[in-house]
Order: C-alpha cells, then structure tokens, then sequence
C-alpha cells in the first residue's frame, strides 16, 4: 500500500456465503459499513473471496492460470441498491489440470507481488484449504490445494480422536518429530491415526502431546506431497496465526526456504491494488 | 456353529454405548429380549464389542497380543438385576506396538477360526475403523486399524465434497482406478481430495465417478500402508456389505489373495465358540 492507503476503520461479520442469500449481501454489507457512508460521492467497495462464488452476492467468474491474480476479466462491477456504494468484486483463478480453484487468496498474492514485483517462488497460504502457488514474472503459474485444516478440524471435533485431543496443549517437539515421520515415509500416515486414540486409551502417549502430533502427520503427509513446489525455490508464508507459523516451523525442518508474511496486510495491499486496477479500468 | 446352534430368533436396536449410561445396558437389553425370556433356568447372554468398553455396561479388560480371540483373562461375568438372565462379555484386544486396540473383531476371528482352525494369513475386517489382523496358530499376532471409513463419512457428509456427492451412483472403474492410482503413490492422496471438489465445480468429471473415486483414493492409500500385512499371504475379508466387496474387489485388483467371508455368521460362530468356554470356565 501507498502512504496515502492508511486504515481509517475496520469492522467484521461473521455473516458469509454460507449463512446469505445473494439478495441479503448488501444489507449485511451496510450493517457494518454504514456509519462509513456520508453525502458525498459513492463510495467504492472492493471485494474478494467467497463473496465471488456462485452461492455469493454475485458470481465472479475464475481466470485460467497462468494469469496474474488479478486478471482484469474476471472482475466484475455489481449495482446495489444503496446509491452511496459501487461494487467491484474480484474473481478467483482456477486451473484444469489437475482440477483446481481459489477465491481471495489471489488478492493475498496480488499483495505480496505489489511489495515484491520481482518475487518468483511458491506462496504458501495455509487455512481450512491451504494452498501452494508457484508464481513467476508477474503471474500465478500453477497451484495445489490441501484440506489438511478440514480434516484435522473434522477428526478433532466429529472423529473417534476426538476424544484423545481433549487437551488444548500444543508440544512443539512432538509436532516437528511428526512432520519428520510423515514426511519421510507418507505412506505410513493413514496407520497412524487411529492409534493416537488407542495410544491415549492404553496410557501410551502424553495428553498433551496427541493434538500436535496429529496436526504433524497431517502437515508432513502435505509437505511430503507438495515437495516439488516448495523445494529449491523461496517460499512466501503467507498468515500470521498459530498454523502459519506451525507451517513455518515445518517447512524450515525440512529444509525450506520460508519468510512469514502478515496475511491481512497481504490483503489489505492486494485490495488496495485492485482498487488502482478498478480505477484504471472500472 | 454346530448343528445344535441355530438362530431361534433375532432382534436389534440402534441403543449402543453412545447414547445409553451403564446402567440402562440391562434395560435395552430386556427391550429387545424380554419375549423370549420364560421360568426357566436363567438365559445366558455373551455379549462382545463396545458393550465392554470403558463407557460401556461394565468395563472388559483387553488382552495383550499375541493372543487366542477369546481369551479366558480378558472375559467378564457381569451382574444382572432380572434373575432370568446371566451375563458374560467377551474382552477385546489390545497392542502396545504400535498402539492399537479392537473389540468385537475379535469375536469375529474365534468365529474365523472355529470354521477353519488352521488358518493363517490375515483377516480384513472393513468397517468405520477397518482392522488387518494376523492370524497364525489360532493367535491374534499383530494388528492395524485404520480410520478409512469414519473419514470418508466425514469427508462426504461433513467436508467440503459433500457438494460434489451428492449422487448415490457408483462407477466402479472409476473406484478401481483411484485404487491403483493410490497403492502406486500414496504420498500424493492428500493432494488428490480438494480436486474433487475443484473438477465437479469446473466440469472436470462426472458427478456420478466423484464417490467412488474419493473411495478408491482412500481405501488405496490403506491398501498402501498395509500391503505388508496382506500381500503374499491368504485374506479373509470378513463382511458383506457393500464395503467388504469393494475391498475385496481393491485388494484382488492389487493381486492379493482375498476370500469373503459373511461377517454376521462369525460373529455368531464366536458367539458360540465364547458359550462353550463359558459353559467350561464361567
């Protein structure tokens, strides 16, 4: 962001795709917003995520990789009711083969590339989905999702293990032993789930050690995976929360090459560039 | 079963250990049961699997591998409030390395063996948590369970594939293809599942191939992580539902020698096999 692109306010919702109808976007939107609205000219609003998809405000359509991620047509404006707002959103970028799709995190990228225009490497954007992007000259060239966060959110909180993650306790020394096992042998990681519940019923583990190792051999069966987009090239971390920093560590065991970067000025400076974008040509 | 053991008469309930307390085992017991009760000599009840957990009627010790199925230390006589009956539940099996623990299975491998006692090899015993048990001179050696099934439940009722399986079909080459495509590289399943999602948003495949193929990735991926246990050696693949078929028909694909065997019928011949060492040691 410029010096002039300061943050006056901010206001959040948990109100999101799942919980809207395309017609009560808007309402929600002002909910936080309309303390913000004066008499003046319109105020433009930029959006970006899930607010694109199909079951959003209003469907913003992908762009095909290789694209930079902010392709200029896969934006698109949306009336509103309100006579104060205009509305761009940006669309996401989705790839064939394999078969793969992003939303919002293309704007991240957007802001990593407005600090660092030169920058060729691989983002990494962990979360329920996280993502590795290979990036080059400007561009998103290819990229891979994992439902690495889903699944442990699933087998913490529904599964049988749910049992034996009572403790919130976090063993940093017991998560990297993890990524290591996993990462070395993948293979292994699908014989290696129930028996935390059964190491934790025969007193054979430690409490406190059951919900890092698990969240290792997810991490490292994702590591072992995406090795060929995050070896011998930098890697960008893009997040800030404990799981950022978890990847962080992972990665680093392994030998990787990773800087942290603060996920929501990512945002912030990627939306802030599609706003010079929608200006240049709204 | 000998000749003498028929089935007189049958009856179920969906009331197990998670929604009943200890003490209203006995009652939903009667509920099923109280028809065939008369003034006789007490009814004797064996009993096998969750009832003799933790949080079951009454807790049954687990035996340490290597074991016989049924073996005599870990089997418990429990009280009963209505004199017409007596109970015994069968004890369940247990593994420190690595730690690894069954109940109900077990009765399942006495059934096995009461057929064929000489058999050796590994028993499959495919469910929400599937277990590969080695089997040699009517002992449990080792064994390995894997939580394929309650993840593909949460994967496709909970996850993000749930939107992309909806439909009930089954494409059994599209099955049998992830089978191979996954017990060839395990290492890159974790990377395969988001795509399922991202293909049937795009167009990229048939909505009728994505529950098989999300199947056959995760059943080859535990084909994988326990080809030591089945390859080379006789598998019964006890069941007969549609899961007992389907890996059945995954580890033959794989070249593995794979018999079906009808897992209600065992678990009634162990039942039976539990009544005569009762009957000899109550």
């Amino acid at each position: 962001m410029s010096a002039a692109d300061q943050v006056l306010a901010h206001a959040q919702s948990d109100r999101g795709m799942a919980s809207l109808h395309p017609n009560e976007f808007e309402a929600a939107l002002l909910d936080c917003i309309a303390p913000w609205l004066g008499d003046g000219p319109p105020l433009p609003v930029i959006a970006c995520g899930m607010v694109g998809a199909r079951q959003g405000w209003a469907e913003a359509p992908y762009s095909l990789v290789p694209c930079p991620p902010l392709a200029a047509q896969a934006r698109i404006a949306v009336s509103c009711h309100d006579p104060r707002l205009t509305l761009h959103i940006v669309g996401g970028v989705a790839q064939h083969t394999p078969s793969d799709v992003m939303r919002g995190e293309e704007t991240q990228i957007a802001g990593l590339l407005a600090g660092s225009p030169a920058f060729a490497g691989v983002a990494s954007l962990p979360g329920t989905h996280c993502k590795w992007v290979r990036i080059a000259d400007g561009k998103i060239r290819h990229f891979r999702t994992f439902m690495t966060g889903e699944l442990f959110n699933l087998l913490t909180t529904r599964s049988v293990l749910r049992f034996s993650v009572a403790s919130d306790a976090w063993d940093e020394a017991a998560f990297l032993a993890a990524v290591a096992e996993a990462a070395a042998r993948p293979d292994t990681v699908p014989g290696l789930l129930f028996p935390l519940r059964a190491a934790s019923l025969l007193g054979d583990v430690a409490p406190s050690a059951v919900r890092a190792r698990l969240s290792g051999l997810l991490i490292g069966a994702e590591l072992a995976a995406a090795r060929d987009l995050w070896q011998d090239t930098p890697v960008a971390m893009i997040g800030a929360d404990r799981l950022a920093r978890a990847y962080c560590a992972a990665v680093a065991a392994l030998g990787g090459d990773v800087t942290l970067h603060e996920g929501t000025a990512l945002t912030l400076a990627g939306l802030a560039r599609a706003r010079v974008l929608v200006a240049d040509r709204p």
